[in-house]
């Protein structure tokens, strides 16, 4: 039945593609279970829209037909529509909440979690496969919604384990920046303008303040000679919008007078100010100071949506990059304001506020903090010496699993030196065997692969059959059960 | 900032999608975690593959460009090759298995969960998108493993909460079938035809005997006049399939006397037998009685990759129908042993057999039997009467969650009046009050959400007003989690 050779196709992942395995899945399900129960805790409750949406509504232009997948991937219904996957959970929530407005409980308050696509060109540790975990509060235009998913945000990461210190939720406002531009003179609905100077501002860590001010004044040539236009600011409006970024201020409260001159009679800087100052009371009231939650006018976020509060949870301990380098992790979570959630279909302003976790970024954090929580339960896997009577295995098994335990009776043709490589390979704390006179005797053989592999590695090759030996005990087959809790105590559980 | 309306897109689901909230979220999590929680127990392992297979690797032919859509969702990538979207978890098991044989340990037991795509004609019903729950064991031959499968599924249908009667797994064995038409003399590598009869089969309870009959020789007509194609078998030929699969024998034992009397001499068809009486054998050892799995020569699966057991489970009690009528809900689950798994990728034969749950269907079912558990956790909103003040609904949520429960400080920005029904709407358990004069005297009033519903129900509405003070409560402040905690005893929690 095998198909001529040349016909074969190749067994090969997608590019930019990845399969995961158990521990991996394991490490992720535990996060963002614990992710789901503070968001939940909150009284958000969960939403889920299909994998696809049709191109328009997902706010991409109509592909090309002869680049279809320009950012999305995209393709045509047998109806002629084109069809796209979600590329983040935020335009979904859009469409959503624009076809279920009126029926809408408001605020609605919903948390998402799910894989995105991206048609970008994938790269080490970039896929074009990835989840995200978000949550939104829609229709609400108080900063109370703003604080709330902040002091969520700041629970959630101390639920997964991160220390306060290891981590700090950075908050700016839009509003405030938007005033200094006002202030400063240069035109609010130019948007392409706006934009440039958002992306010159979101690239202060790494080009420093001599590569914004040249993005924000002319433009800039990288180390590899391609040109960035800038923003075309005077020298003076350059300034202006550096010491907003970078303020030389040795105080909040000087900080704060600063933005004020800066913001000068701008009405949305005002806005800005009071906005932040209620946010930044209630958090106060609340408990969650600077030491979680700091203002900070360097963050910005890059995406030119959002128009109010905007924050990002930084994680502030060192990390070995992957040319081994000492670095900083850096963001792993961010979100904020953005008041035209629906307009794009309705034309009415919904205000909506939220977060978005990178849930493989995260993972990294923590696995990096040895916050890792990727073994599973430990496995006992039962030998069957006599295939014609694999039954007395599966009763074995079958009453370790009513006791909770998780067990396999061996299941494939191999002979008792091959199932013991099983066992071993399968990473299973415990291996049973119940040879055929242990079986007239009433007794069970129990091997503790964990203690016999540490044994075996501390004594010289020809002394490793005592150490099999002292790995193993012969049990009564009626203590099974409790003869294997022992053993699974806290040294030898958890290796499965 | 809006758009022209012309240029507004409409906030609809793409064709056969749909969006899914917080009671079916919450009841598909509690029966996925619980098949989740019987397969890790049987030694299962989780295994994830991406949405996207390169096309070729699917199975299906690489796509016409005209129509590149034929059953599965497809595009082409940046790089000129076809990807698709996986239409089952079985292709992609394939392709992972023969790209990762040399270092998988076998046999490799997986189990994932996970959503498919098929490019399908969408009904009432019928979505392009749903969840399939696989388990495969890889590598082995041994009927045990089959066996292991049927018990696991068992296992699995009583861990949701089905009785024993509620459901029957239904089993029988490729082998056999084959074996009754090589003795038939129809020959087995005619694929077409076998597949013809395989499909036929399939369709006894729809069409009954006459229906299959027909099917088997020349073809059948249907209501509608469309014409079917049948098998082209003689009417001796197709007489020996229905004695098969529609025995008339009193008991098993006569219904083995008759199989055997039809495989005759049939070296596939001994085989077969021998293959289901070993894995009786087990399975009566470990109590798998037939009040649970039952040997039934009329299930055949139409899949035509199956090559030994099929099983499929079914669930014996009556639903009504959408149209009102009382049915059998049919099957939920099914599988069996396919053993080319990999030979179109590496031209070898690998034997597997897996289990594969149709998630919404399952749910459905378990919901016809009240065994639902969409219910989340009962909700707590804390109403904000004050906003400039919201810091003192913010701590009481903080309490709250601190202990455990599920709360929410109001974020919107609507009068008292409209937070109520706020509460109300969102289907909260408790609604907490604090008045400025309450504050005062130290104290919040509890309104019992549930209990005014009630109550509000059983009185004329004049006497509205006395049924809403009965299910108010003054409580100290103090006292906050300790009296919400009393009044969500089982009588009033579990709404939200």
């Amino acid at each position: 039945m095998a198909e001529p050779k040349q016909n074969r196709p190749k067994a090969r992942l997608p590019r930019g593609f990845r399969d995961r395995g158990p521990a991996e899945i394991a490490a992720e399900r535990a996060v963002l279970e614990t992710v789901r129960r503070v968001y939940e805790g909150y009284g958000f409750s969960p939403l889920e829209t299909p994998a696809f949406e049709y191109t328009d509504a997902l706010g991409k232009f109509l592909p090309d037909v002869d680049r279809p997948n320009e950012g999305v991937f995209s393709l045509r219904d047998d109806d002629g529509e084109w069809l796209s996957l979600r590329y983040d959970l935020t335009a979904p929530l859009a469409r959503y909440v624009a076809a279920n407005f009126q029926n809408l409980t408001k605020p609605f308050r919903r948390y998402q979690l799910g894989p995105v696509w991206r048609n970008e060109k994938p790269g080490p540790g970039r896929f074009r496969e990835f989840l995200q975990f978000d949550a939104d509060t829609v229709g609400s235009a108080s900063p109370s919604a703003d604080a709330e998913l902040l002091m969520m945000l700041s629970d959630t990461l101390e639920a997964l384990g991160l220390q306060r210190g290891d981590y700090i939720i950075k908050l700016n406002n839009r509003k405030l920046l938007d005033g200094v531009l006002e202030a400063s003179g240069i035109a609010l609905d130019d948007r392409v303008r706006r934009g440039i100077v958002l992306r010159a501002i979101d690239k202060l860590d790494r080009l420093g303040v001599e590569g914004v001010t040249a993005l924000l004044a002319d433009g800039r040539k990288d180390e590899s000679g391609d040109f960035t236009k800038g923003a075309g600011l005077s020298a003076d409006q350059a300034q202006r919008i550096l010491a907003f970024v970078a303020p030389d201020a040795k105080d909040e409260e000087a900080h704060l007078n600063q933005i004020a001159t800066l913001v000068g009679t701008s009405p949305i800087g005002a806005a800005g100010l009071n906005e932040l100052e209620q946010i930044v009371k209630l958090l106060s009231a609340c408990d969650y100071g600077p030491d979680r939650i700091l203002f900070d006018t360097g963050v910005v976020r890059g995406l030119d949506y959002y128009t109010g509060a905007v924050f990002e949870a930084q994680l502030t301990f060192p990390v070995q990059n992957e040319a081994g380098e000492t670095v900083v992790f850096g963001s792993v979570a961010g979100g904020g304001r953005y008041d035209d959630l629906v307009s794009r279909f309705t034309g009415q302003m919904v205000p909506a506020t939220g977060v978005s976790i990178g849930v493989s970024r995260l993972i990294s954090a923590l696995a990096s903090r040895g916050l890792s929580v990727g073994a599973g339960e430990p496995l006992v896997v039962v030998t069957v010496m006599d295939k014609a009577d694999a039954a007395a295995s599966f009763k074995m098994v079958a009453e370790l699993r009513a006791a909770g335990l998780r067990a396999e009776a061996y299941v494939g043709t191999a002979k008792f030196g091959d199932q013991m490589k099983y066992a071993d390979r399968r990473g299973a704390a415990i291996a049973v065997i119940e040879g055929g006179d242990e079986r007239a005797r009433g007794e069970v053989t129990l091997k503790d692969l964990a203690l016999g592999a540490e044994l075996a590695k501390a004594v010289e090759s020809r002394a490793a059959w005592t150490a099999e030996r002292q790995a193993q005990v012969s049990v009564k087959r009626a203590d099974l059960v409790a003869e294997i809790k022992k053993l699974l105590g806290p040294t030898s559980a958890g290796k499965a």
